[in-house]
């Protein structure tokens, strides 16, 4: 029995049988899980304002998502219903467990790629908040074999390259969603101890320890792409940041911790 | 007699030859067709939404147009009048047969290509909204032997490929319009049962089984060939979606049928 | 005695031979021309706006200008003093004759290529509207071997190719402007009966029979010009509009005579 | 010992060994150097527009920054404390001596970078103004082989070339950023007696006689790359500005002093 045909039977068939079931509960319906209390208040603050910025930053439009892990409980993260980022407030956000399980769904509608973050915040528990996005500039070097280095100094995250998720490798042929915790699982495998993983056809994952973080270095990334495209376009050989160069950066303390641009952007959102 | 020369022959000699000449009723001054009764309220916002949703996308500028198909008769569409598609409001829908005569034109100035939206109305009973457009970066995929392909999981809708309308090989040296009920077949014929036809030189027709679906493939068609030209000029080897992941996306519900992004797309230009 | 030479020394000995000097009264003080009277409300109007929309569209930044043949005297154009074109009102404009001399100059800093629009007028009698821009996609084409060509139908003005206008060839080495007649007038020469001239390393000058169409050509030529660079790149052959379908796009009424794109863009420019 | 390790040493042990340390201040806690007065109130508005023109014309991003020598003695500069460009005002501003130690910090957060501008206005006293930037376009040609070249007038300040400051040169595998004395006397050293420097894996260092022209230098220089990169993509041969073109722009004044561009730029962000 393949792994969807099983799935399907057991949703016909016992629901009772669900929780046994290796895959996770992805939509599976079952009791919600227990809440781990009130986000704090700073959090969901940045939540919301890190959804509106990466609207606005041109790094999600109507699709793709960012969610952060709970701060009172490593085993819950925090991310909004189904909706486009620009639109979130703090009423849209829906509480999940690492199984994609939502505490207070309240019949809403979902990101069905919600195992991106169950299963990243389950494997790297270093990880406080996830981007899901489908940049444009970065698509091209998801799909191509020329790699995506970093060419500057603002992208010394990358410095050890990003791998490419090619969901066809575990899945076989999908409808390229990352919508159950088994698919959720082999791209928090490919993405390993980095910072972001490319999505074939797809999109990106970008990780980080913290909010600003995560936003930041999506919209680096994506400048990044940007720059190196066009560096490659001049015909001419291209120096890349040297291994030890982006560590050094990374030691330094990366970007600053983003904190000078989190002002800026959240700014600029804020007061629209 | 050359088709033109019939044409020109039949307007000085005879109107009342009009309605037996093959061609459609294409600049014929005629009886106005009968109406199908006021459009759903719901199908006016919506229609109205679609006009500004695609010029603030960029998508159309001031060229370009889109329709509905009546919602109370299938043999009528709704389209403006002549006007800049950001512009347009409930009162300048006009109210079209599918020989492209307008049921309510009242001296307003009309579309020129309105037969794009007749001939494929009347070719596919399945399309119920149709967006002709000038889209900057399809264009290229249509003047070029480089095949526009699905390059990501938005665009699952061309998992087919999308086919090239040149007007010069039905209809030989032309202004390049499809201004009459000829062209416009030989358009729908091209399109076949496909989302999109590229037009060479001019532009794309786009259609759906209603307005978000038109207007989103057009959105995320014209994301595709950006992020597809970009992909290209990195000079690696290039993976595309494989037919059977496009085939399950559309089995999965393309895009979530657009509505999260509907819903976005609306906010942005009924706010303005 | 070279004419540069021969100016200096005209400027310098004797300011009564100025009339008699052949090549124009560029930089010499002389009594200002007699005016030919108020300019038409419309035009002053559509003047300003022109100014606007193509500041707003992108063609203009702080730099390049727009003018119009005076609606009672074709001896005499109006152009606004040295001012960027986001900024221009109705109270900036001056009047000049073919010479370039202002007749309202009132102390007013002039823009310095004011011959560009000069020797234009004086050339072409068919002309009624000029613009001097340095729009980036266009720069590339005046400074490579690849030529310009028209690729959609919103293009066919060009039909018959853009001729490039190299100071180089006229002037030897310039400071690159076009700051008297004799310069001007080697750039109409380049011009011909065509609608645009690139200018190498420097711009484009764009012509029209009323300010819409040497605006919308304006824009269109630069769209043309992202669409061609694009189609190029996608590596595959190019078809490119036939002589002949351009033909027939100038004879159908070359883009509806810009009516529906000015009203779109003058309203853009004129809420703000 | 190296001088890394030196400068760590002095820190531990002795601050009174400081001022005899030949890298100058930085990082060192001294007493504040004395004031040079307060800035004239035009060039306090003048560099709070640079901050905000330079980000609203997309030269800067969060990061970057520009800054002025002060009016009253040529031994001061003043800069924003860590800020966002976007968000500057005249209480963000810090007197600096050329060590880069602030007269009245009063403990807010530094740019680390500091010592770009500290040691330009060093090594060139025709400098009055400085911009440290990320421009997109521009990074590509610090890290290609492919120069950057004066492609049309309003880059005539570039006719020489701009040469590349590659940090790894002077100061091996760092974290790319100029921030001590040491590697800003590098910098400056490579920038020599040209306008702008490009800065490898980096961005750009540009200068100016005054703020209007280090920022109208910074905005014409990244619009010269675009150019370029698009030109050359078109595959034929380019003609660039002959140095004699490039020569005679900057004799016969260049760019008009940016004059024109300063007023709309300034009124774009003023009003905003």
């Amino acid at each position: 029995m393949t792994k969807t045909n099983r799935r399907e039977f057991l949703r016909a068939t016992s629901l009772a049988l669900a929780t046994a079931w290796a895959g996770g509960g992805a939509g599976l319906a079952q009791q919600a899980p227990v809440s781990a209390g009130a986000l704090g208040p700073a959090l969901v603050g940045d939540l919301v304002a890190a959804n509106r910025i990466l609207a606005d930053q041109g790094v999600l439009d109507a699709f793709g998502h960012v969610s952060a892990r709970h701060d009172k409980n490593p085993e819950r993260f925090v991310l909004s219903r189904s909706l486009a980022p620009a639109l979130v407030t703090a009423t849209d956000l829906i509480e999940y467990d690492l199984d994609g399980r939502g505490v207070n769904v309240k019949g809403r509608s979902e990101y069905s790629e919600r195992f991106i973050h169950a299963e990243i915040y389950r494997a790297r528990r270093d990880v406080n908040a996830v981007v899901h996005a489908h940049a444009l500039s970065l698509i091209p070097f998801g799909v191509s074999t020329t790699p995506l280095r970093a060419i500057y100094h603002m992208a010394g995250f990358i410095g050890e390259g990003v791998p490419i998720f090619d969901i066809r490798a575990s899945s076989g042929m999908t409808d390229m969603l990352v919508k159950d915790s088994n698919k959720g699982r082999a791209l928090a495998q490919v993405l390993g101890n980095k910072p972001a993983v490319l999505m074939r056809g797809h999109g990106v994952a970008v990780v980080g320890p913290a909010l600003p973080f995560a936003v930041g270095r999506s919209i680096y990334l994506e400048l990044n792409a940007r720059i190196q495209a066009q560096a490659m376009a001049l015909g001419g050989a291209v120096t890349y940041l040297d291994p030890e160069e982006a560590r050094k950066i990374m030691e330094s303390g990366e970007n600053r911790s983003y904190e000078r641009a989190w002002e800026l952007w959240k700014r600029k959102v804020m007061t629209k």
